[in-house]
């Protein structure tokens, strides 16, 4: 067999994976939108049959054979070639997913779709003694899976190496150490600014279907292609592309809470945006996939962010606004909208937290999630041990455990090393921006005109069409000159609000 | 191995197949109901590889080693036992299964999905020429799929057997005839007849908002279960059961024609109401399925027709509907609108078609994709014979092939054989209202007080939950004393709008 054949064969079965896997995606953005409730029980064995198969299909040690000699090929000699980018990924995949045992990979299935419903449940009804039996064999399962794939130091590394590969927690507590170091005293200075932001002007009157309208528009604006893709509403707002031409988003809407869904939408929209940059020759390869989820939080968070919650964006769109939302706009002036929408002021909620804060309870979940995995915090101990560090980092109660150990539904999805990802993605968010900066000048004055193509041509350029081609911390090394470093997110924080506030 | 551990393992066996089945249903509903243009490709591909994946695992050997065994033991001997029936029904799948070659299989499912965008295309432009590559592809693999399959006399033949167990063009072409025969002179009696029904009214202004949320309310009061299903919008009404628990149907609607919309959703939820009523524990297994697509149809056509066209029904439905469209209908009185519902006039189409005439648009479709299969007729005169039969047999031009022989989805989803259900739907629906009379006695007093769950709780006992216990003719027969006849059906149409018109 030639390599160009054997490379062909690789390709054709890692698309016909990511075909299945593609499938398994369609199934579960359905559970969030639109699936009846008494259809749980049967869509919970529809995954777990997927889940099986794609797992008996990505252990068929066919792909070892190919794989071995590719690698021995000249195919692979370039490291940054595209066919060497996909031999060296899918390699990765392929010995983490033979070392985990088909009966696990369908368990895991089975018992999430069940405990995301018992989790809305538990949530609805701020009663964590319902969910606790399902976090309980969550946990197990995570701990069987780490197991399973291996690691140095904690097994909370082998999860974390899944969402980011390389992360480490030897990596991550001196990160979160330095931001929570610079984070926790810029926060105290900005409560005891004199200056408030009226943050009650956005409580005001938006209804929802207007908001609805508005937020298609704002991803159009933005280059989100809706002819290639759709927003909905769900509970716990979320991007899945289903495949190239299909990318899907997900809001929620509080006719008193203009913020927290135009917000939800930027964030989702930048999400697509890096999903609709992707090489659709390339789908379902590494060459053609997001390369973390470090880097795809960045893209969100940066135009949620550092676009959407800017003077320039709104000098844009806040006239547009206004119209739409005539009555509870008409009489409020730019800047106070602008203060307003950057309030900062710590509360229990993750999703609608301000920029100062945010990383301060992902701090919250790393350090829980990692005792859990580590086996030093028993489940049934999570909501103690939520309220406690919520006073102790953010000086908040949360009052209830709907409002706190249960808000998000990252771990009844299972996933346990996947909140970390949403500070790196702050922290290369920023490096992007001034990297960005440096290489097309002043961007704010575009964005007072409406025009953001110019940012997201380069980021297709610089991130989107790369795929896997670098390691997350490579390609933030070669994107902006620097390795991953906090500095560039604590100078934008502290500069933004020192003269918001008038530190 | 015992037969009782075969059993089991067939049973399982089923089951997944039946669960991989329901994922390719799901990527099908939202084709047709959510899917933005964009992901047509890719959903083509993955429908191509479920269907592929189906097709391997049905086709699997160890099938026939299992039902060799089964057959042989005391489990299949009382042939009305649910494993008999189980193991009788899975052998004619299999036998069927094994003689389809994969490559056909693929590449059916992938051309239907690209042919039915192409299709919805050529109907919105009226441009036959853009759907007619894509009619004569799909012709070829019908054609392609009936010599695999086998048949003794017709081509066709294999293909109605798919859709109705036994059917062949011999049993259908009296059928046929005989209702053209007795259909014929009462449409012409009907269109001399003095009295004209105010068909004006239903074209009155029905805002579609307010039709979406009657169309649930009427759902309910039939008695179809809203927390294990839903009702959506698609170009094509369609019922689909995702699993036990998860059935959808789907209308739409024309704020300028109540009529099409409401019936719709009745014909949509009768379809279902026969879903809802199958046994979940044989879920995947013939005894937990839909026995025939002519006995699906009698439900949803009894629902439709002899339920909601009938006076008792709007006895109570009336003064809800007059509440919700108040402008339209507060002048209007019951018997007006009676007689407006029921209003018969030939026309081009045979979904918004009356009861009477319905069954002569069944009628040319029989008569030309029979033709078709049979390679009497080529694909690009389809227009043209399509414009002759309407004027032959039900007097009108359809004007455009947009509302002429592109009005259907069903050739570009690759089913052929499947329109001459409908007319067994009805010739069905009216042997088992009759029937259901003789059991029950009156009906239409039930209905008037809004009663419908003796007549549902009669169709679960005596059809939903015998699956495929009996062959559809067989089961027709035990139910109604009678094997399928035409007879009822014409008696009841024909006192029904002789009384109307007074004829």
């Amino acid at each position: 067999m030639t390599p160009e054949a054997a490379y062909q064969e690789l390709r054709r079965r890692a698309r016909e994976e990511a075909l299945l896997a593609s499938c398994a995606d369609l199934l579960e953005w359905d559970e969030e939108t639109y699936m009846p409730r008494g259809g749980v029980a049967h869509r919970s064995d529809q995954q777990a049959l997927l889940a099986g198969l794609m797992h008996e299909r990505g252990t068929d040690p066919r792909w070892g054979e190919l794989l071995d000699l590719l690698e021995a090929s000249p195919l692979a000699a370039d490291p940054g070639a595209p066919a060497a980018v996909n031999v060296r990924w899918l390699r990765r995949e392929y010995e983490r997913e033979r070392r985990l045992p088909r009966a696990l990979v369908e368990e895991d299935a089975r018992v999430t779709t069940l405990a995301l419903e018992a989790w809305a449940e538990a949530r609805e009804d701020d009663d964590f003694a319902r969910f606790l039996p399902w976090l309980e064999r969550l946990v197990v399962l995570a701990r069987e899976t780490a197991a399973a794939v291996g690691y140095a130091e904690s097994p909370y590394d082998a999860l974390l190496d899944e969402y980011e590969p390389g992360l480490t927690v030897r990596r991550l507590e001196p990160l979160f150490a330095s931001l929570r170091a610079e984070l926790v005293p810029l926060v105290r200075r900005i409560g005891e600014a004199p200056r408030r932001p009226p943050a009650h002007l956005l409580h005001r009157e938006f209804p929802v279907d207007r908001q609805k309208l508005f937020g298609e528009a704002a991803a159009a604006w933005l280059g989100f292609d809706v002819e290639r893709g759709r927003l909905d509403v769900s509970a716990h707002p979320f991007c899945t592309a289903i495949g190239p031409g299909d990318v899907r988003l997900t809001s929620r809407y509080d006719a008193h809470d203009f913020a927290e869904g135009f917000l939800c939408v930027l964030h989702e929209v930048g999400h697509g945006l890096y999903e609709q940059g992707l090489d659709p020759e390339e789908f379902g390869l590494p060459m053609g996939e997001a390369v973390s989820l470090g880097v795809h939080e960045s893209q969100s968070r940066l135009w949620e962010n550092f676009v959407g919650r800017s003077l320039a964006f709104w000098e844009h769109v806040f006239p547009r606004a206004q119209a739409v939302f005539h009555d509870a706009l008409r009489d409020v002036p730019l800047d106070a909208f602008h203060f307003a929408l950057n309030a900062v002021a710590p509360g229990p909620n993750r999703v609608r937290a301000d920029e100062v804060t945010y990383n301060l309870h992902v701090l919250v979940r790393f350090e829980l999630e990692r005792a859990l995995i580590e086996g030093t915090l028993a489940p049934a101990d999570v909501p103690a041990a939520w309220r406690d560090a919520y006073r102790e980092v953010l000086g908040v109660d949360p009052g209830n455990d709907a409002e706190g150990c249960l808000q998000d539904s990252h771990w009844a999805a299972g996933l346990f090393g996947y909140f970390p990802t949403y500070t790196l993605g702050n922290v290369y968010a920023a490096q992007f921006v001034a990297a960005a900066r440096r290489d097309l000048g002043d961007l704010e004055s575009g964005w007072r005109r409406g025009q953001f193509a110019p940012l997201l041509g380069w980021l297709r350029d610089r991130i989107h069409r790369q795929g896997h081609r670098w390691r997350p911390d490579e390609l933030v090394e070669r994107v902006t000159g620097a390795p991953p470093d906090h500095g560039p997110l604590v100078q934008y924080l502290a500069a933004k609000y020192e003269a918001l506030y008038e530190l």
